[in-house]
């Protein structure tokens, strides 16, 4: 017995072995990873969990590997933090930021599905990793390549931002910077997965890749108290993130570790890419690709992959998918930094932005919780937050050169959040 | 009882109240934090630690704080990695990283001295909080003023990289940049200190700020199996760190936790801001000042106030105190985030840099165990390393064209190591 059975189209139902398929050959759905839940259950314990490494794979029993982990021992287990200074703001008792930004080895959400994704990879005995990325997934696979010794190809489109360029060249993997946006890159990208035998973890790995991202749910419930929050706040870039924790929720309350599953599942999109927003407000059942134009570049794929599944699970939760401007989205990320001392890069930005609009319009009642997820660090998006920031005083070593600055800047009005005076 | 007696000079053993004071006032010795250890004892267990939270406030029994922690509840207990792959570069077997580069809030070891010394600062009855950085104090010292609410002045250096700028104007605090090295910016802070009642938390509160770093060693014990290492490696700025580090085996071996300490303990500096490890080559029991010229800046400390108690530590523990070049900074850097996916910033190029050097001269002996201590991100110090990374191949998204820009760095034999063929 084993707790995977294989893989399953996730529209026909057809049933494949767990190998490295993605697409199922009658109907074009895409493949998911089918769990012997009933062996799982003989296997898995809130005991057992909180005895496991302080590390994502706590919950190894309900991830698609087979043997042990190998790659990522580190990844995931970030702390959730009461977000009391912001949530006074936003008139939240109770909210909480999963963050991310803190993740080890490159401070994103992608290191808990590349985690997954590269001892599975090694499992199905492949040498060579490779990916197709708005840029935290590219940094994620190089530094877990490089761990893992494995050779590495990641795809980003040439305008990405610098730090996420460094954050992948430093590695020393194979970087292509392609000449267009993602959804050119992840159409390259499937071409050259079909022409070389590598795992491209979110292309033909993506079914066991994808399921790293359930463990942002259990950490929260793990977190809060075994429970499930009332709301969650999600990113929405390719959708996947969206549905898998959804899906993590559901498994927990299956294994009995918390009562059946009534959070909201709200989605965040920018308005200058939000296919996914778009169809929950006209009311579509499909998704009208776009021409990303954003400031928050980890989160613009114009043509979502899970976006139709996205949008079915929040409609199904009672959720709402909001989307905001990038003005609103820098000032997500310097209230958030201002209030928690959290640096979040822009989809960080999107995520409050859109959680403190879904506050203002009144769709959290008193006593609820809410987590907002904090998918990445802001050491990466450094040109997009850079330009509202201002620059440092600048003064000569002495105390009278101090002094005089400090009774200028107690003068002006506008350094009064700072409390200089 | 409490488990603070008070501060005791370092040098003739007076005694003071524990207030926010940090020099003797008869011999003008720096003051330390004095402990009550039997009754220390009386509340510390390893058992109480193994169910403590997932920070260094599982310490919190040896930590200077009278109340419960109130600022940075993540800080610290961050990653300990096997380092396989760079230790068998470097001949090692059981080389290890202590990865702060992943530390909650600011991806750096000073998120530990600033959760204790702001939570000391607050109970001390201080609303304004300062520092003198060279850099990832004062991001710390910003990010976690930000989450407590307190008023916060942070003083740089005026050439301080990009983003460690950044780093401190995200969370809104008053950010002086002074034109001058961190010496003058340090010299500039005690004269501001003595005008103001701010909790400057490396100046007047560093006696209980300090203290924050010897969790890198209870952390190592502890997730070594609590055992000490045989070697670790250090970098020096102020020398701090590493006199704290050994003050914290000392501890753990006194408490009965660990056997008794025989742990080397070596000291990594920038040749171009040297002074510790030249005091140390010339056998001084001075330190002479220099004026530092080193991309290391996070450790380019001139005239450092812990250096002469470094070079003590490290020769009582049978240590060396090495230096290495810009040059072997940056191949430091890069040699452990192609080895181990550790992206550090120039201080762990420092660190790497003379663990290499070590290592090569047959100090460490089959079996040993060594802890490198990377206490930095290296999204921080992006320009140091930039120019030595070269950029990404840049096609345009078609398959022909990826095929063609494989085949060339196919046949170029630089790429050798990035396993193109």
């Amino acid at each position: 017995m084993s707790k995977m059975k294989g893989l399953k189209c996730k529209e026909c139902g057809k049933t494949y072995p767990a190998a490295a398929l993605h697409v199922c050959e009658f109907c074009f759905g895409p493949l998911e990873v089918s769990y012997n839940y009933d062996y799982i259950k003989t296997k898995i314990t809130k005991e057992k969990i909180l005895q496991g490494p302080k590390s994502l794979w706590r919950y190894q029993d309900l991830l698609p590997i087979e043997g042990e982990p190998t790659v990522g021992l580190n990844a995931g287990f970030t702390p959730m933090i009461h977000a009391k200074n912001l949530g006074a703001e936003l008139g939240l008792d109770y909210l909480y930021l999963k963050n991310d930004t803190v993740n080890c080895l490159t401070l994103s959400f992608k290191d808990r599905v590349v985690a997954v994704a590269l001892t599975r990879a090694k499992e199905l005995g492949f040498d060579t990793v490779a990916c197709a990325s708005t840029g935290n997934l590219a940094n994620s696979v190089s530094a877990h390549a490089a761990e893992a010794r494995l050779r590495c190809f990641v795809f980003i489109p040439a305008d990405l931002e610098a730090g996420k360029v460094l954050g992948n060249l430093i590695y020393r993997p194979n970087v292509v910077a392609v000449n267009g946006n993602y959804d050119d890159v992840n159409r390259l990208c499937s071409e050259i997965a079909g022409e070389y035998s590598w795992a491209f973890v979110n292309i033909n790995i993506r079914p066991y890749y994808s399921e790293g991202s359930k463990t942002l749910a259990y950490e929260a419930m793990e977190q809060l108290g075994w429970r499930t929050p009332d709301h969650v706040v999600v990113p929405i870039a390719s959708g996947s993130l969206l549905t898998k924790i959804s899906k993590g929720f559901n498994e927990f309350a299956d294994l009995g570790f918390v009562s059946p599953v009534k959070t909201q599942i709200h989605g965040a999109q920018a308005e200058g890419c939000s296919p996914v927003a778009a169809a929950f407000k006209e009311k579509r059942d499909f998704i009208k690709p776009v021409k990303p134009k954003t400031i928050a570049k980890s989160l613009a794929i114009g043509n979502p992959a899970d976006g139709f599944y996205a949008v079915k699970v929040v409609l199904a939760s009672g959720g709402v998918i909001e989307h905001v401007t990038d003005e609103e989205v820098v000032e997500g990320m310097t209230l958030l930094a201002r209030t928690e001392g959290v640096f979040a890069e822009t989809a960080g930005g999107v995520t409050i932005g859109v959680l403190k609009k879904l506050a203002k319009k009144g769709l959290f009642r008193k006593g609820e919780s809410v987590v907002a997820y904090i998918t990445g660090n802001g050491l990466k998006t450094q040109e997009a937050v850079a330009p509202a920031l201002g620059v440092p005083w600048n003064i000569q070593p002495s105390l009278a050169n101090f002094q005089e600055a400090l009774k200028a800047a107690s003068a002006d009005t506008s350094n009064k959040e700072r409390g200089v005076q």
